[in-house]
């Protein structure tokens, strides 16, 4: 199954809706809209052309562990040489490490490349700009001396050791020690598991972040500390030096990403540093989890983008049965499968689900952006504020929305999208560890309204939900846009009126929060959703207003944004109404009595 | 994992909702209530202790071809003995040909168990028993005499060969040919893809029925007959004879039931003989396709028990985070997952999903039993029109269920999961198959308003929501049960309409039959669901009110209709939404401009 990029609805997305250029003029980081559109092409053929064939081999021969040292597949190591070397690697890395600085909203399309390309590829290299984020944040000056620049270059690559067999979601619960040594170091013992890409035969060294206990500290979140373990020891030199006490001692067995090395990391009393402060390694980790679910909400897109392109293909060329209203082909033996309204209708999910999330990570992206390179001290802190907001909403929908995309993508192929041959199951085996890891879907969810909705009285949800009904009214008098203005304005309406409901009930009784927090979460992004597609609606009609020579392509997005509103934004409603149903039906069951 | 049959459910749905005892009484076949309940404890014995141990293994190890013969999974072969001599095989089969004549009500209980311990083991013999059906009712007395009785043992199995490469869905494309010899035999070539269990070594011979052409038949699916091909021709003593020219070309590599063979089947010459009239066998086949449906439906249903009961066990073992009202345990480090809210809306819908999926195929399966052996003609035929009516839901609904339960299971697992040491992972990758075989679940809504619906302006559907009705009318004046009777009274009203907006909307365009279909099948499922759940919680209510000795089950009962009408059956609202959007929608965008 080939991968082409969607450069041409990632351009509508970057210029005409977002102005990425002025965008980066106000970070200061000379990008113009040629140079992003070049990058961007340059990306799409390393990535449809060199890592996309990689995929279906990477499933088949999958990460294998022998003594200890983990081999990828055939190919990855090449493919990830020409990574590091064309630039790919340090693309968003700090420009003072060899970095390019690329921001989020240019860098996201490239990385949403790489997903659909192969998520297990990307595995490998996708922590590590978490760990630079971390370390250039948080590190000290003779850490960052020694590891960053290698580390921006892809030459040395990052990992996040959190989870241990008994602390997953809750870290309060992990157990790996270190203790201080005379010379500043810590020696660090522990067992970590689901490490990705915690071995592999890509990079010279690995650098592990691992959130570990100091003897002294206090119990809970409160008493862990944020470590940089290296699998070697840096050299004054750059270069890679003593080997650390620490190892892979497994690798799972896993329903898809089998490429991607999935690790059991034994730390024996290794060399470590500490990052940050003591007992504020969850404050540093935070920093690094931002952009890893970022990412992972990309990995969602990236895979549905092209389960969607597999789904078309095949619907196009597939012939069987007539059309419902007769032969559409009449010369043909039958019709292709995309005249039938249900196949249209699976792929027109598929196509608003996935266009519709890819506006919704460059909203995020941006955000990211201002966050840490808006010229203003009040700029940085708004976006702050709304990317905090919408990175549970991006990690979780994007990567619902991807599992939902490639699983349609398997049922347009029928049978031939079960078995193996056209790379259709791949997807959604891939596809499902995006919902869990980086926090699970519902961790997402409880975030959403615990940390952020109930953390500021809701005062950042009712700015974003202005910010849409602003859209709405910009585009209400518009005699091609009123009835989709309409439709979202009171959508936004009902959006508003429900927030507050939340707010009371969560109020009022606190399982509220986790009963409402999965339906709240959907209803959001279902509504945010309708709220970008008014705005692509709104651009479309303008280009055609204006007389574009591009005609087919800003009325398949009007056509785009009319099915999202009339047959997806319905879910907002069974979310609504499902919230609604509140905590009590699901609290009254004891325990012992599920079984029944 | 372990398996244990629901057994206590299955009584209450058996005994306490559709009168099992008094249903077979009517069928005059003998069974009482203790003799189910015996059969089926020995039943929940054989799957839980025998079958359900070889489940993971055999998705590790798969069937495997070499030189032409398929090698089961360990243990397949001695199970599968087990299975015929204790007479698991026969149990549905007719009675002169040696079966006992169990009707699927209670058959069903067993075969959802089966389901539930090894899908690609009752792959092995899942459509031999339609194949026996088909057989029975179309086959000339010498096929009968010389195949039927080994069939029905389960010591020749039987399968069903309809898919060619270029004709899945539409059988009108398939090229299979079948010239007439002189003897009254016929010789037929062709080749058949996605044949479960067309080569194995479970059984003595395999009775291959066949769809193919005669030389003078018209094109299309009137010229297509159905013949009876067998592995080793029968020699008149019973025994398997003369190989017959077809084989085994190769095995298919598939998402999940790697244990099953799923064979590309070459028939190069084969002696066949007719069954029914020549070009009738779409019509034959059908008799074997709809009960193949019924147990696919039946498969979503297993496998959403099993990966239910899983993801149960683990919610109740698992420490991890504080309740979000305090610690629920504060002996130890965490509390259990199941405190927490939004766990509990996954497992409540793992289990109100499948519950009421279970109460769906008991209707059904009364239906078919009473289609064949109701006592008068009149009851036949009325039967028969409901079971055409249910049987789409059934296939559909169970089956997308079946997948969206098993997902949540792993998602209860959070990363364990998605490794395969837990096997929630497979579950998910068995069940994907049953949304697409036997007629894709986009077929089955196109049945359901093309067929059943427009086939009798909705006379059929009008009585079943009728009846559901009279069930809220009997329960409307319940202090306890009013509320849960008005929401589903209103529910039903609500599907009437909805009912006939999509009668008059089909009728005005063709389109809309099947951009309406799988929402108005959705949609038309949850509120049978409901119903049925309305009529649980009568039963339950009843056996509180007579003061019964098991309490917390009938609570249980209570509690969880109570769950699913808040929680669940908001998604009706959301298919209702969505089918009113139309078809204009769906058909505005060029095909050539899906691609943008």
């Amino acid at each position: 199954m080939s991968y082409q990029a969607p450069l041409r609805d990632m351009r509508f997305v970057l210029h005409e809706l977002f102005d990425a250029a002025g965008h980066c003029a106000l970070l200061v980081n000379g990008l113009d809209r040629e140079l992003i559109d070049g990058v961007l092409e340059e990306g799409a053929r390393y990535t449809g052309e060199v890592v996309a064939p990689l995929n279906r081999n990477s499933d088949e021969q999958g990460a294998t562990l022998h003594d200890g040292a983990v081999t990828t597949p055939d190919g990855f190591r090449e493919a990830y040489r020409q990574y590091c070397d064309n630039g790919w690697a340090s693309m968003t890395g700090p420009v003072g490490f060899g970095g390019q600085g690329f921001p989020q909203l240019v860098a996201a399309n490239f990385h949403e490349m790489l997903m659909a390309a192969s998520l297990s590829f990307r595995v490998y290299s996708g922590l590590t700009e978490g760990a630079v984020l971390a370390l250039y944040k948080h590190g000290s000056a003779e850490l960052q001396q020694a590891y960053l620049a290698k580390m921006v270059s892809g030459v040395w690559t990052g990992t996040m050791c959190l989870t241990e067999p008994q602390a997953g979601t809750d870290l309060a619960l992990l157990r790996t020690r270190a203790e201080p040594r005379a010379d500043g170091s810590y020696r660090v013992s522990g067992s970590k598991i689901f490490i990705s890409g915690g071995e592999q035969d890509l990079s010279e060294n690995i650098v592990h972040l691992v959130l570990a206990r100091l003897p002294d500290a206090p119990g809970g979140v409160k008493g862990i500390s944020l470590f940089l373990v290296p699998k070697f020891i840096a050299n004054p030199d750059g270069t890679p030096g003593v080997r650390n006490a620490l190892g892979c001692g497994a690798i799972e067995h896993k329903m898809g990403i089998k490429g991607a090395s999935t690790c059991v990391m034994n730390f024996d009393g290794a060399t470590g540093w500490l990052i940050g402060e003591a007992n504020q390694g969850l404050a540093c980790m935070f920093t690094m989890m931002n952009d890893a679910r970022f990412q992972v909400g990309l990995q969602g897109l990236g895979i549905a983008e092209r389960s969607f392109q597999g789904a078309l293909a095949y619907a196009r060329e597939r012939l069987q049965s007539r059309a419902l209203t007769g032969p559409a082909q009449p010369q043909q033996a039958a019709d292709p499968i995309i005249v039938h309204p249900d196949v249209r209708r699976m792929l027109l999910t598929q196509k608003t689900l996935t266009e519709g999330s890819r506006m919704l990570a460059a909203l995020c992206a941006r955000e990211l952006d201002l966050e840490h390179g808006h010229p203003e001290a009040d700029g940085r802190k708004a976006a702050g504020k709304r990317a905090a907001l919408l990175i549970p909403i991006v990690k979780s929908f994007l990567t619902d929305m991807g599992q939902e995309v490639a699983s349609l993508g398997v049922q347009v192929y029928g049978g031939h999208g079960y078995i193996r041959e056209w790379g259709m199951e791949q997807l959604m085996r891939d596809s499902r560890i995006t919902q869990i890891y980086e926090g699970t879907n519902g961790i997402q969810a409880l975030d959403l309204i615990r940390r952020k909705l109930l953390g500021d009285g809701g005062a950042e949800m009712a700015a974003l939900q202005a910010d849409l009904a602003e859209t709405c009214a910009a585009l209400a008098a518009h005699p091609e846009l009123a009835p989709m203005a309409a439709v979202v304005r009171e959508r936004i309406q009902e959006w508003r009126g429900l927030t507050a409901d939340v707010l009371a009930a969560t109020r009022r009784d606190v399982q509220e929060i986790g009963a409402m927090s999965v339906d709240y979460l959907q209803y959001s992004a279902y509504a945010l959703l309708a709220g970008l597609w008014l705005r692509a609606a709104g651009a479309a009609q303008a280009a055609l207003d204006a007389g574009t020579g591009e005609g087919d392509f800003y009325r398949a997005k009007l056509a785009s944004a009319d099915f999202y509103l009339r047959r997806i934004l319905p879910r907002a409603s069974m979310h609504r109404e499902a919230l609604l149903g509140g905590a009590g039906c699901l609290m009254a069951l004891d325990e012992a009595h599920f079984a029944f």
